[in-house]
């Protein structure tokens, strides 16, 4: 950790000062150096404790809690998906996280996750295609251009050097703020008028849509082969954006299969249809694109590990960014086991306070 | 909610906040207020969403989420148990949650629950031995004088007017301790010099050890007939206070059983080993205490509900004190889909300003 500190107290990062971390660092340098993290904790994905998210699901969303641990850390993510959320000028994915010692059990990190959680999904999106995507590919199709796009176009182009994005979404207006947010970045940008029009020529097609449903962004007669599918929007039970016959074409890299088997778009498949994980491929077990015309499908769902990763990152990083708060979170009596006594002394010094 | 706020805001309670929240409320009236929460909420037992806590177990201790939800409000509690931590200066339980709405996935309270979980563990062993201990019960033996004991006391106290107490903790020091903390509530206290000295003459006796480990508190011929057994310590697996034989006599009532055949004393027992589910004696479903030599059995382990309960009486009680921050935990752009728009407006104002 960064300064020391008494252990009653857990440094917080807030959304501005999450925002102040990304932009000191450079949001493309940020997404390379937070992509090491996750390929790293990728490589050692045996050292983890892996367990499927526990969701609690309603009517109008889904409440998830994320735990992983490798052994010496531990931490957890709290994340929502409420897609009504935005008529009310909320967001549809809200998160924040904590990293805490196994030894102890004391945290000693709590962080917003909303920025944080676009930023590693982008991350591990990239990660995954530079494995799988075709040699050389400049131009991604991007259908759904809502709150996690332009991440994705980032990430993209900082880890592989896409400079061609082909832009679709139902709303016309989110296709716009998504190609005026990029316009700096350098990329070549095209508007389109339908998911057809836009995976023209696309090497990469990333689907990232938000629709709690069974939708079908794609067909199979649209996705030629040698194409890279990075399929992020379908991520809970019921909530697909690929028409099955395109699952059936692909070669399909998943994160954790027993989650992906539940939550990602080989829900439409057979529990036992062959799936490769994604760790093999990084970690050089396994290949990853054998042939040009193969056509590779990653279906993201978003791990606790790369949450682990992503909060492993942010404490790393306040030891040379000074953007955070000191949180009073935990009881620190000066006799460990006199809490009571810690309430009681309190209340003396309260009253001699005021008298 | 208290005060109208910003999206981006969560209330926070610190540690020192709750110090605060306690003692202006007064720490029996707390607890008796606590209490009506909990009886409310195991009333309402069939309305939760109820799932065993999700354990990360290490060498040295347990780091656990405990999630659950009534569906309008959810709620998850951080807890770690880590017995040897009082040698480095720290707590062997440390815990904070979250209350948050179902509706929106949205987090209303943030709060410290190291203090907390020790008031509702408290509140939920009057509240048991309210319908379990023996009529007119005045004295109470509590084996194991650490962290938990006081709050048990004061509990018993004002909820069941036990007015005495015998004390013994293998550490002479830690029942000086908690003999001196208790000194001004109005309890006739005895020491005593061994576990078997401690539970005579006692109706209600309270087993509150910290080892991680199956030990042996209570063997069967300390216990008499009619007494009601408060059994606190014994929570997760490997970890009992009592033994076998004891339990084989009692009339064992439990939280949630899938919880408890793992964590509790019941652990030594066949997996169909009769027990009561104390929510139905709550609700009025079935007898608690039924005749005078009964021998009952409260197995705590402490479960999810119990915390929604205080952390929805805490939330209440936001409304008539101030005590807390106002932490900027979510991102709340202007657009809602708009969360790297909001990124690079930071970058814009964070320029004109330092200009």
């Amino acid at each position: 950790m960064s300064a020391a500190h008494s252990l009653n107290i857990v440094p917080f990062v807030s959304v501005e000062n999450m925002m102040d971390l990304v932009l000191s660092v450079g949001i493309e340098k940020f997404l390379i150096e937070l992509s090491a993290y996750v390929e790293e904790d990728f490589i050692r994905w045996v050292d983890f404790d892996k367990t499927p998210r526990v969701a609690s699901h309603s009517n109008d969303g889904v409440i998830e809690l994320m735990p992983t641990s490798d052994g010496k850390l531990y931490s957890f993510k709290y994340v929502n998906g409420h897609p009504k959320n935005t008529k009310s000028g909320r967001q549809t994915v809200t998160a924040f996280g904590v990293l805490a010692e196994v030894d102890s059990g004391y945290p000693v990190l709590l962080t917003e996750m909303t920025i944080l959680t676009a930023l590693r999904t982008a991350a591990t999106s990239a990660v995954a295609a530079k494995h799988l995507a075709p040699t050389g590919a400049k131009t991604m199709a991007i259908i759904g251009n809502g709150a996690q796009s332009e991440f994705q176009a980032i990430a993209f182009k900082a880890l592989l050097g896409i400079d061609h994005l082909r832009l679709y979404d139902i709303d016309p207006g989110a296709t716009q703020r998504c190609k005026k947010n990029l316009e700096s970045f350098g990329f070549k940008i095209d508007a389109c008028r339908s998911a057809e029009d836009a995976v023209e020529g696309a090497q990469i097609v990333t689907t990232v849509t938000a629709d709690k449903k069974n939708s079908t962004i794609l067909t199979d007669n649209m996705v030629g082969p040698g194409v890279h599918i990075n399929a992020v929007g379908g991520d809970c039970p019921g909530k697909t954006e690929l028409h099955r016959d395109i699952l059936l074409r692909s070669d399909i890299f998943v994160e954790f299969p027993p989650q992906t088997r539940i939550e990602g778009e080989i829900q439409q498949l057979a529990q036992d249809h062959p799936v490769h994980e994604l760790w093999k491929v990084i970690a050089g077990a396994e290949p990853g694109r054998v042939a040009e015309k193969q056509m590779t499908l990653f279906d993201s769902v978003g791990f606790a590990t790369e949450d682990f990763s992503a909060l492993r990152y942010v404490r790393d990083k306040l030891s040379t960014n000074s953007g955070f708060q000191n949180l009073d979170l935990l009881a620190d009596p000066d006799e460990p086991r006199d809490l009571f006594g810690m309430l009681m002394r309190h209340a003396t010094s309260t009253r001699v306070t005021s008298a």
